[in-house]
């Protein structure tokens, strides 16, 4: 059931959060992401091995890269005791918010499952990534569930998990501007409040109710309004220069609406004609570039593939 | 265009919050409900004036009931400057948490518009009986827009109103259990958190946003297992004897789940069969009754109209 040819995956980038849905919500980008080549090594060999890490500065131990942590967790869960080396081609910066440990995590998993004769369903991968994400970015799924299975994933519970797929209005696009900027996922973590007022709580899970109906119902003018968040985004706005009026530019610009993408820096903005993403994507650029930080922007359909063979 | 005849108003109980919705969802139910006969008075007369109270003991100054205020409010709000008597025949129980003052103000505000010729849409009349349940129990809309409009509504926001009605699972029946026991609503808000974990409004908003989903799709298994609430409940369960009993019973019973009704102390579950709700309903009655309570229990489909004349 070994395969002896190399397995090459790709996992794309992801925007979690999605505004109110703060370690809920998560969707596919079909833009850059990460690529993982898997190998069996030589029958009695055990374990993963990362043998190159390219695109990015990250450990090669399997134990503090997230590939290797999926790798090693793949394995497990199937119960299949071989040797795997892996080599990683990082297509998304880290700490940009746009689930780069995620996207690395979903390829291995991925490219493990097929090297071993595919005994997991792909939904089944989700636990193994989530350990992966707990060793640098806390046990959430709202990254890896959508870089495995694509498009808009609602995670109800991580243990045990629970996910639901949500479908996406049709003609939905997602912009996205990346400054040059690190954002280390710890740190925007750290500036999240322990505790939250519960008129907070009320509104962001109103607008998260009521964005979950409206991609039921296609509404756009709904959709729109639900994607604000007075809870989390404040503090991490805080910490990256320009976002506020990035995410404001959106707005100005004809977006529905628009927020953090995950941790951060990156921002977002949901459309629905190439036109107006166009636009957003040149004001929310110019908003960073007002700050001082070059931006890398994106537009990409709302309902994009996951991890998949290449 | 103003009515000479007598308008009389049922206006039906409503279940809030729904496990996880707090602020943010409520459905109508067929049981109980308020009444409400309004008359113009004399031309040259205006403000609002109750005549009687039936079936519980409340002020009859206008100004104090939500009857009156929803009345004056909706003259107010359609610019219509008569004077208005109210008969009001309570149904439900006060400080019960099956939105009696909801539907007090439900049946007022949808008399009084057919009074005057309906000037205004239906929708029209949530914000006067927000402003009558401000005078009770804080501005929020999860007990008077059901109770106005029927069927399961989110309110996205109050100020201004943002409300989506959802779609209901079909078959889906509400099991209510209502002990004699009087929660007043002013008590039970004080019981609540000012603050809440960050974790805790996670699980929060992702059961709400699944729940939501799960109206959407029908899956009934996701819909029970979304009812759950550990940040509100808790602290309301500890407030009525037997009350955590009677949600487990509900469980035991086979419901899909159960949680309180609004402020409490009425605890409800929701069951996809007659034969299921029947045995819930008995099993919510003998743990009540195992607490020292008697209750009254009642079996209501989840899709039910709102305010109507009769």
């Amino acid at each position: 059931m070994i395969e002896r040819d190399a397995i090459r995956v790709f996992a794309p980038a992801t925007v979690a959060n999605l505004g109110p849905g703060f370690d809920v919500l998560g969707l596919a980008l079909d833009g850059p992401g990460d690529t993982v080549t898997a190998r069996a090594l030589p029958t009695g060999a055990t374990g993963v091995r990362i043998a190159s890490v390219r695109g990015a500065s990250l450990p090669t131990e399997a134990e503090k890269n997230t590939a290797g942590v999926a790798a090693l967790a793949t394995l497990r869960a199937a119960g299949v005791d071989i040797g795997v080396e892996l080599e990683l081609e990082k297509g998304l910066p880290i700490g940009s918010g746009l689930g780069s440990s995620a996207a690395s995590a979903a390829a291995a998993a991925y490219a493990v499952n097929l090297l071993i004769g595919a005994p997991l369903r792909k939904v089944q991968l989700v636990d193994p990534c989530i350990e992966a994400e707990g060793v640098v970015a806390g046990r959430h799924a709202d990254n890896v569930a959508p870089a495995l299975l694509g498009g808009l994933i609602l995670v109800r519970a991580v243990d045990p998990l629970d996910i639901v797929r949500l479908p996406v209005p049709e003609g939905l696009l997602v912009v996205t501007a990346t400054p040059a900027f690190e954002l280390p996922t710890a740190k925007a973590r750290e500036a999240l409040p322990s505790e939250v007022p519960l008129s907070g709580m009320v509104r962001n899970s109103a607008n998260l109710a009521a964005l979950v109906s409206a991609c039921y119902s296609g509404d756009l003018g709904l959709l729109g309004r639900c994607l604000f968040d007075d809870v989390v985004a404040p503090a991490r706005a805080a910490l990256i220069p320009g976002g506020a009026a990035a995410i404001a530019a959106a707005s100005t610009a004809g977006a529905l609406g628009a927020s953090i993408s995950g941790a951060g820096p990156t921002v977002f903005a949901l459309c629905h004609s190439r036109v107006t993403a166009t636009r957003v994507a040149e004001g929310m650029v110019a908003a960073f570039e007002a700050a001082g930080l070059d931006a890398t922007p994106s537009i990409s359909p709302a309902d994009c593939p996951g991890a998949r063979r290449v």
